[in-house]
């Protein structure tokens, strides 16, 4: 009969019953534990490190002395006369479990604290990285027993489960490594099967970037991958902007300046090298010790990132050159990695639905399944994509810039200095607003500060109000009955002067209100037609993915009409929901494998050829709430098939 | 009951009875002739062109009119009226048989007669290449029906059996070929798995290259994949030798020079990239044609050339840092190959049995199988490989540089005007000599040419010459009371005058005759270790590789006792082995699996570890047929251990 003993860990409080004589890595792990451990528990990584908490332990009703533990072993003390291993400290795989135990897990060596790690965005992602280190210890060759370094190491990593060989870079390391290292080497190892470098035992981390192409800003995030935590964030603007302001401009600068394609690949590359480089700089990390990129965007950034000319994706019927997940050495991109990098970008979806879109997915899929939730990210297309019933599926829809605050008379990027909120009296049609980055309200009737613009959550809420005050009817027409004083003459028609005594007025146009309507209209048929597409009558949820969402009022969002039918209680901004897929995609090879599974079954609805998309469109122009359009207004609408420019033909 | 027909095809005579309506391409393939088709039979590569032989044919009993195949087809026509196919010219794919047929095979197209191609090196290869080109036609996609361009060039290639997927190199050439070219492309797949390029469809011919790396010279050879036809060969000095003319000064140096093993790799590969830049030079072939380079050489090249430091291979106990088959993009040497051809290298087999001697067995393994063959090639070290008995042992034995005409006073590489071939006149001790290149036997009796020296088959002839001629003992001490006349005084002792009146005396020291003695000594224990080792006691044949052997008279190689207990009819030279090899591996995957699933169950013995060595190393030291030796002087012969400078120690 064998002789237990209880062992309580610290700070988790995981608890197990431990057979006597079992060593604490091995207790920690049968009690969920994660203990660092990279030399498969010889006592060589000194990664396990733990602190036996001696003592009366009321909490636990124990008391643990230092026979608690077996006596330090030989490999302890080799270590602390090194000064490898403070005194009080054990190494997990060496002392094993005599008594009852309370054992700490010192911060500083706690990696199950970082297994589902936070970073500064916010992101939650699994640690499962694709590329793991084991320390290995080879044998002293003989004539005798002499096998070559290679076939020694692989034969070493069987001891960790492994089965991986390594590639001629690695080759080219491990000999002096190992001479230098009374024959000890960290193998790195991709995917476990292939080692793609060899490092010196003292090396403790490796590093993965995830990154967020879009057409207007890069993002980088750099992970820490051996523990998943976030060690880094930054974003510029895409060096690409000066070729075009939107992705459609780019593509057209292709078409007509052959052979071109190759500088806007290589400014996006240089873009993205640039923050590598930053954020090197700033934590200290070896450019050697990243050896991951996993990225998202729309299908034109991926194609120019890879080196793929994206001409097709610039006229029907907007073939990819590849839809599925791509991963390529970095060596050949110029992206400042090393060689033994590996760089990789989630699947797209179709011509005009991409990596960002199965990123932010990918990010959601857990909340999203075996409910009805419907995911829409907005920019010069909107990407949307709804879950319902077990099937899951997507489409661009072509909103045009409206709700960036492009294409609009008085728009701005969101930034300080830009209206982001409006409020209208329907008494006498003033208007109130309020900046980004300021809490106040301001009106005509008080000082102003200096206003930049109105950005694109304030452009939706002007017109809800303009509708909602009865400053324009159903059609979209300005009604300057309703407000005289608030209207001014503009060339034919009449526009809504919302500030006028900033040094700039700020006036919406007719032009403008058209503009939203269209961009509401377009991402309403959208959103019906997959509804349709799916037999969804109702949501459970929906999120609104990236920068726009990010400043919406869902209130305004449910009343302007452009998710129809949806109360704005179920509305919710999850930010850069396409980051974060890559963030996951980046630290768990599960994750990947889940968003390329998804992406496979995944159904693509095409908006140009399905006849009812028109008939929805048609349908979501008019504006809730607001005034009935006069019979004769009707007959001069304009007609749906007039794309706003820059958005998808 | 089907109608069948007789179908005879030239020049090849191979015939069989065809069903009607088969088309000639298959009969063909039925009739085991091989006709060229890259496009899967549908009529788009034009490779299958046929000549039908109307009339009648005597020699078959057969009749032939223009209705024995059926009429051309559309295919046919748009071809024929493009100018792709001459007319009377029909295509395999498309003609289908309608009665009796003889069927010619132009040689333009003809791939068959090429299947065993032989070289101007005399290299005998199989046709069986790992690069296959395919011509694929991708459907031209609507929106309805859009598939990414990756995935239907997979789905064209899954009509010809094969499943493969684009790399990121291909994936970028992959539209704008597409788009020239009405939708056609070659697809360039290695081993059945991956798109490593496309092409537009009018390219023919894909090349590779096979490298022999010797520490002396590079040997190249340039071979069509597509036919396996040898194209181009060429051979250079190895730029290394600035290091060191030999391997061990080489390894000395790097030891001495740290740092400077990547010069030694950027040595012997820019001497390759200039090799190869000629070879296209030459031929007019493009370097992105030339997808593959597979390369032979001993362990030390084989690490320096893949940039692996090899200083572990000059100290005991010689571990190599990989022993196994190499492979690694091309991209990364610098080799002036483009970034999708792939470097490949033979297995080695031990710390001083390389590639070259892998390369060597594979060129003979089908002859060595089933009978006891020694494999023999001779350097500065003998790698040595014995097949007997369904098992094959290998060896290295430090012969040191004396069968190379290196440490020998008059010794000089084979090249015109150095001494080959030599008799001694037992009556007188008179020597007679061939020159290389030189049919004329000359003597200080006749007017002399200009003589640069002995090469290493002189070297053997004038010790054995010398033995039975009775001027040196069996024990190798000169015997000067036989012929006073021909010897000189030097220093202590006395030397051999072989020719008198040259501008420069070729004189024979004593310690010449200890260098041949050393070495053939090593040879003949490392042959004679080999032979217990696997239980062999006779061979049916042996066979020596490389420049030595060519030279080589094979009564000289077995009077003096090199190859103990081997009759002169059994020895046999044959050329560059090692080149042969790599030539074999490059253009079949067959043969590449051979050599790598031999190497792996090859028994290595260690010269150095195993006692019997130095006993069997003394035993081969006296020259048989010489007089013996007196009594007193066996106890001066210098000791075994006594290794030549320059051999492995």
């Amino acid at each position: 009969m064998s002789v237990t003993h209880k062992v309580v860990f610290t700070p988790s409080g995981l608890s197990l019953v431990a057979e006597q004589g079992q060593s604490v890595l091995d207790a920690a792990r049968e009690a969920g534990v994660e203990i660092a451990s990279i030399c498969g528990g010889r006592g060589l990584c000194r990664r396990c490190q733990v602190h036996l908490q001696t003592g009366n332990h009321a909490k636990f009703a124990m008391a643990v002395s230092d026979n608690s533990l077996s006596p330090s072993t030989t490999r302890e003390d080799e270590q602390r006369a090194r000064g490898h291993l403070p005194e009080g400290r054990r190494m997990a795989c060496q002392a094993r479990i005599m008594g009852d135990c309370v054992i700490d897990l010192p911060a500083d060596t706690d990696v199950a604290a970082m297994h589902i790690a936070k970073g500064g965005a916010g992101f939650t992602v699994r640690h499962d990285p694709p590329v793991r280190l084991y320390l290995c210890e080879l044998p002293i060759p003989n004539l005798d027993d002499n096998p070559d370094d290679a076939t020694a190491l692989a034969e070493a990593l069987t001891a960790f489960g492994i089965t991986a060989w390594p590639d001629l870079h690695a080759l080219t390391k491990l000999q002096p490594i190992l001479a230098r290292n009374e024959r000890r080497v960290i193998a790195v190892v991709r995917d476990g099967v292939a080692v793609v470098d060899i490092w010196p035992p003292s090396t403790a981390h490796i590093y993965g970037a995830a990154l967020d192409i879009g057409s207007t800003s890069l993002a980088l995030y750099l992970y820490d991958l051996s523990s998943g935590a976030l060690v880094y964030e930054a974003s510029a603007p895409n060096p690409q902007i000066r070729f075009g302001e939107d992705l459609m401009s780019r593509v057209s600068y292709i078409m007509m300046n052959k052979g071109s394609e190759t500088r806007l690949s290589e400014a996006v590359r240089e873009g993205v090298a640039t923050l590598i480089a930053g954020a090197l700089a700033a934590t200290g990390i070896a450019a050697e010790h990243v050896l991951e990129l996993v990225a998202v965007g729309n299908p034109i950034m991926h194609h120019l990132f890879f080196g793929i000319n994206p001409v097709e994706l610039g006229q029907a019927p907007f073939t990819l050159a590849v839809k599925d997940w791509v991963e390529a050495p970095a060596g050949s991109l110029g992206l400042g990695l090393p060689a033994a990098a590996r760089v990789q970008m989630l699947p797209l979806i179709g011509g005009h639905v991409g990596a960002d879109t199965t990123g932010a997915y990918l990010a959601h899929m857990d909340g999203m399944a075996g409910r009805s939730v419907l995911l829409v990210d907005i920019g010069t297309n909107a990407e949307i994509l709804l879950a319902h019933n077990g099937r899951v599926a997507a489409c661009s829809s072509p909103t045009g810039p409206a709700f960036e605050g492009a294409e609009i008379t008085a728009g701005v990027r969101a930034a300080p200095g830009a209206i982001a909120r409006v409020r209208i009296d329907p008494a006498n049609g003033n208007g109130r607003f309020q900046l980004i980055g300021d809490e106040a309200w301001y009106s005509d009737a008080a000082p102003l500060p200096t206003v930049s613009g109105i950005c694109g959550s304030g452009i939706l809420e002007v017109m809800a109000e303009l509708a909602s005050a009865g400053l324009i009817d159903a059609g979209g027409r300005f009604r300057a009955e309703a407000a005289p004083h608030r209207f001014v003459p503009d060339g034919q028609t009449i526009a809504y002067v919302l500030v006028e005594r900033s040094p700039n007025p700020i006036i919406i146009r007719q032009t403008d209100v058209r503009a939203v309507q269209l961009a509401k209209a377009a991402l309403a048929a959208g959103v019906k037609l997959l509804a349709n597409h799916l037999g969804c009558t109702a949501f459970d949820e929906v999120l609104l993915a990236g920068a726009f969402g990010t400043h919406l009022d869902p209130a305004y969002v449910a009343g302007i009409g452009i998710i129809p039918d949806a109360d704005a209680s179920i509305i919710r901004a999850v930010g850069n929901a396409a980051g974060q897929g890559a963030a996951m995609a980046l630290n768990s090879i599960a994750d990947k494998a889940r968003i390329i599974a998804a992406t496979a079954t995944l159904e693509k609805v095409e908006t140009a050829t399905e006849p009812r998309f028109q008939e929805y469109f048609v349908a979501a122009m008019s504006f809730p709430g607001a005034p009935d359009m006069p019979p004769a207004a009707r007959q001069r609408r304009r007609r749906p098939s007039e794309t706003p420019a820059g958005a998808q033909p």
